[in-house]
């Protein structure tokens, strides 16, 4: 067998192969020697880069905690919990994702369509979530306001991106997350909450 | 064998049996047959209030789906957003678990011991949420606003039930509820976003 240690973009032939055969036969049905089969390569390279199939959806994801910490890190003090998620987290988002629509939106049918794997996007975003309330205890924020910003901005940033790729209008990702994060402030502030009333409650 | 087919609260024995269980000797290495003897049932009784070991924890979550429908449906029109989650949401969380508090509070700690009940944990809240997005829908929201409302009524329910079960100052749940609620409005409208900017992107 010649194996050569270095197979150019493995990891990527290997991600593009995954795709096709999980949206072609289904995640259930496919292996991961199918999977190196489609790619030219070879298991053991397979598995120097995914610990398994299910992980080769969720690569380019482990990638973003580090990207947010810095991105936290790096804007101005100055700058509100909502700022530094309309930019930092919605530039991130933009700069990730814009040109991988295509394959994003395959991703979210294979996801979709396998329990096991919509629970592992579950567990994505609670890393994401993680990922953001320490930056903001970073910033200052008090835990209760650092675990709402956190919620807050995975909450927008997964409904960005799924508007983003069920859209054909072809607007950019940064300027729905920008709404998406806009239309959280004009619900909560829609009115005075009610007080602590004496609520009537249902019999 | 005599086994009596009405089993006088089968299903709470059978609960705090597992959860006893759980605490002592760990999720991962308790059996059904164990959970059964401890409550003095069969498993046959387990097997028609349960599907597996690991419902058990999840079980008085079930219902919550349909209370949240029910009272979300009774609100009056007039009332946003934020009061439907303060009043109904608020209200269904602190009567269905005040009282419980000491039950949840070795739940919780057993849930934070297993990796398969955290991602199942999370399974219940995005389920929760799917009922507020329906809910508010119902109400005439669009489904952005819904989609949004939802994420941020499971937040708040998530975050305020955490906070009352870590506190020892013995605040009541509804009180923490529509604090953290107040928590997301001054978070959210502490400042308007930045405009779409030119922003200087990290180099």
């Amino acid at each position: 067998m010649r194996v050569s240690r270095w197979e150019p973009n493995a990891r990527g032939r290997l991600e593009q192969a995954a795709l096709e055969l999980f949206a072609e036969q289904g995640f259930a049905d496919t292996t991961v020697p199918q999977i190196t089969a489609r790619a030219g390569l070879t298991t053991r390279t397979f598995f120097r880069h995914f610990s398994d199939k299910r992980e080769v959806l969720f690569s380019y994801e482990e990638q973003l905690p580090g990207v947010i910490a810095t991105l936290m890190s790096e804007a101005p003090a100055h700058l509100t919990a909502m700022e530094v998620m309309d930019r930092g987290l919605g530039t991130t988002v933009a700069s990730r994702f814009e040109g991988q629509r295509e394959y994003l939106m395959k991703r979210q049918a294979v996801v979709l369509s396998d329990a096991s794997l919509r629970e592992r996007e579950l567990r994505k975003l609670s890393i994401l979530s993680a990922a953001i309330h320490a930056g903001f205890l970073e910033r200052g924020l008090s835990d209760l306001d650092a675990t709402i910003a956190a919620q807050v901005g995975v909450t927008v940033f997964d409904v960005a991106v799924t508007r983003w790729l069920a859209q054909d209008s072809g607007r950019a990702l940064p300027e729905l997350f920008h709404e998406t994060l806009e239309a959280v402030r004009n619900l909560t502030s829609a009115a005075s909450a009610a007080p602590q009333a004496p609520a009537t409650a249902p019999s």
